[in-house]
């Protein structure tokens, strides 16, 4: 699809984002959008550029609209928070195929109506290479409480909901094999490719209030629970991953490549997953309500992190340094 | 200045966005900001990208940051608000010279601070090009309202608040001659350079009930004015644009290019003037409150727009196909 003016293309957003009539939709085309007075926001903002977080040599045009909502929405989910909109920054280099834009739209859209949120607004512009900026927005669920990276303290568990490193073996896997990739490891790359947002467990979470603390594991957790543990009284982890590492696309990938399963785990970020403490006495309430959520370890007096009793001394993954 | 890492420049921020302890500031480092949200807010997200809205040969580092962050105001002023905080999505290319984001978050911060903005967070990432994505929110003044683009009627006098055609003047002239133009064109350079956003006068505007709608003209009024027109009953405009043609800048910029001064006010946008409807009889309580405030003609019933009674067939600037 080629678009004549800037008109056309805000017509196949409009189609893809119909306004609702008399909905609490904030109005589009004037110079900001309204967000109804109510209750505290939280509100995040992300890039997703070609070549830096995604590749269109096996990302289909569907899941880079996907995934760049997706990626936002997990931030809300890491507050307990219920997203309700966001507004997006699309920069349109020339010669994009004609389907690209109808397809990242459906894709992004169809999650957006599954999250009943609000395209707020947002910019276009011509740009030498293709990205998205989002910015969202949620609100606290029942409980009326955010979730804040929080405050771990000594004893208590760590755990998280999701699953973890899975994401990074499809990453691997599609650099290496392309689209081939998606037979071998059908679990991983979906998880890498369509990330799913923990909207329902973040909320869950913040009606316990024994949870001390949630964030999202976006670069990993060797990189991301020293940031958890940094705002904590808690000074380090032990950390057991046995259940982490026995997923058998992990095992694959680590033999295949002779890594360690624990490194994969650590290391691997975008899933998506959530990173959090509680009192060990919760655990069993927590569970009951979240089967998904797996203890990981115990958070310590002692700085550091330690792997079985050994320190752990692997770096984390940094967009500036890896 | 090269980062060893992410925090390095989270770092740099920091330094130029303290936090005040006990301040409203959103606490940033967590998943999310939080916005208190005692009224409506209204929020904007606007693209700034090398190449596309800016050029480094002549834009110096602080009026990236100080452009990047105007542009966004002026839709909270556009809307009669007060701004109160933004995130940014800050494109960071390899090998920037060692003072660019030094320079770059100076002009940004001094202009935060003179709005007292708080930043509440934003995302960091590698990009092939330079480039920032703003998303800023705003809350209504005194008068307890937000302007919309509004409901100009038949007869109601549209007006301009700032000056229009300038920054047109100014960025053809450093296109062409790059920074010796700031000396041959003084105002013009600094229309485009650093846009002053017209907060107060938004404020002011919206303190007025027979203020009938406001925008800030980013693409030209040849562009725009439609746009204005096409929320509202009138359906057209008698324009007088005598007032706007007589800046001597605009003069010896057109005669110099043998071009019709009307012609560089009318496609002229990122002046980040204000355009707006009022009822005439509240014309004369309006300027004393705003003396800035310029009369360019009329809201008619008959569609289209005329220039001194002359149908008026100018294509206005589209970041599509211009």
């Amino acid at each position: 699809m080629t678009f004549r003016c800037e008109q056309d293309f805000l017509d196949l957003i409009d189609r893809h984002f119909p306004d609702t009539p008399g909905s609490a939709r904030p109005k589009r085309g004037d110079d900001c959008c309204i967000v109804p007075r109510g209750s505290n926001l939280c509100l995040s903002t992300d890039l997703f550029l070609d070549t830096v977080h995604f590749r269109r040599s096996y990302f289909h045009p569907e899941e880079i609209g996907y995934k760049a909502l997706a990626v936002n929405i997990s931030d809300v989910a890491a507050m307990g928070g219920v997203p309700k909109g966001f507004t997006m920054e699309l920069m349109i280099p020339d010669n994009m195929p004609d389907d690209f834009w109808p397809r990242f739209l459906t894709g992004m859209s169809a999650l957006a109506r599954k999250h009943d949120l609000t395209l707020g607004g947002g910019d276009l512009s011509r740009s030498p290479n293709l990205g998205v900026g989002m910015t969202i927005w949620g609100e606290p669920g029942p409980s009326g409480r955010f979730l804040a990276r929080g405050d771990a303290r000594p004893g208590d568990l760590l755990f998280v909901v999701g699953k973890i490193g899975l994401a990074r073996v499809g990453f691997y896997s599609l650099e290496e094999s392309g689209n081939a990739a998606r037979d071998a490891f059908p679990e991983a790359t979906a998880a890498h490719l369509r990330p799913r947002p923990k909207v329902a467990e973040g909320l869950a979470l913040a009606s316990f209030p024994q949870v001390r603390g949630v964030m999202d594991i976006s670069d990993g957790l060797a990189r991301d629970l020293p940031r958890f543990l940094a705002q904590s009284q808690a000074k380090g982890a032990d950390l057991d991953l046995s259940y982490c590492t026995s997923h058998p696309e992990v095992l694959l990938y680590a033999q295949n490549h002779a890594r360690a399963p624990h490194e994969v785990v650590l290391l691997g970020g975008e899933d998506y997953g959530l990173l959090g403490a509680c009192s060990p006495e919760s655990l069993r309430a927590l569970q009951a309500s979240l089967p998904e959520l797996t203890v990981i370890g115990t958070a310590t007096n002692l700085p550091g992190l330690r792997l079985h009793g050994d320190p752990l001394t692997l770096p984390g993954f940094d967009h500036f340094t890896s």
